[in-house]
């Protein structure tokens, strides 16, 4: 492996481990063994966990910038942009029944250890916020775009946590269920603003 | 101190520890150290960390179950109950933002550790849902009583985790002043079922 693949698989090892066990309890050593890296050629990539955090914070970043730009660029109307967030409850279920949404999950650790990327962390949750706002304004809601992205988001995280303590996979198509109702009543299928508008 | 008043100093000093830096971030040493005990004396109570934890989440099970008999014996309705649920997440806000829900990032950090307890943690949630889903059945609300109390569970786990993200007591007074507009839309102030109903 060239030094950026290795770092690469670093990073993806990392952020596995971050969000299935914790942060806190996943070792620098463990990142290592899983890599299967000597100390010398892993130090020379990473000195500590917190960096490598950093460069899974940064990655998760990139990656969700470019599935929200690929489905706003896919999606027929915001409508279904913002129906396409709220999917990955269905799609990732699995995932998030074991191991909970992985932003808030990170979000919360982080915010217990006060730790010095918890604001990064947070920064993921706005990239969602900023990218619902302009869907809803998108939609013809500009005047409370933020606060009806704030609570998809906030119904995505409750359902998250509840998924992942109860496990319960009819609780969640339930209450995607719900949401997306509750989406229809606030724009209208046929309503003028129901297509598709370049951002 | 006696040792039961000694035994009852480590469960109240490690549920605040496990609240506010995290189980797995929390050392059996720490709780030792913060509660003042020599080794001896300690590994009298407890020999692990787990078994800490158990008396933990058996502790907020009580205290859970004794808050929520005195909310049904005081409150002037079902309604109320629940409303009087709904509040604590602006009772408790600062350490909400600080620290998250107790109950739903236990929940969490114990799915992603694996942990024996994690179901235990679970009932915790349970105890809320069973008395939600009382307070819907007491408003006439039998047939999706499960459903809804599930609904009012999810939404105060979304608000708690974005309360913990950005930190913005604004947020937590809309999204709470939302639930009680839905709330009332369930179960019609004046209706013949918003009076007091023994349980």
């Amino acid at each position: 492996m060239s030094a950026s693949e290795t770092r690469q698989r670093i990073v993806d090892v990392a952020d596995q481990l971050f969000y299935e066990r914790g942060f806190e309890a996943t070792s620098f050593a463990r990142i290592a063994t899983d890599v299967g890296l000597s100390r010398g050629n892993f130090y020379y990539h990473f000195k500590t966990k917190d960096q490598i955090l950093d460069a899974v914070i940064a990655q998760r970043m990139e990656q969700t910038r470019a599935m929200l730009a690929a489905w706003e660029q896919d999606a027929a109307s915001p409508t279904d942009c913002i129906r396409n967030f709220v999917h990955i409850l269905i799609t990732n279920r699995a995932e998030i029944m074991a191991y909970g949404c992985p932003v808030g999950t990170l979000c919360d650790e982080l915010a217990k250890l006060d730790h010095l990327a918890k604001d990064d962390a947070t920064g993921l949750f706005s990239l969602f916020r900023d990218w619902l706002r302009r869907q809803f304004t998108r939609l013809g809601r500009e005047a409370d775009a933020d606060a009806l992205a704030l609570h998809v988001l906030m119904r995505s995280q409750g359902v998250a946590t509840l998924a992942t303590a109860f496990r319960d996979e009819v609780f969640i198509r339930r209450e995607i269920a719900s949401i997306e109702a509750w989406l229809l009543a606030q724009c209208p299928v046929g309503s003028p603003v129901h297509v598709y508008q370049p951002a």
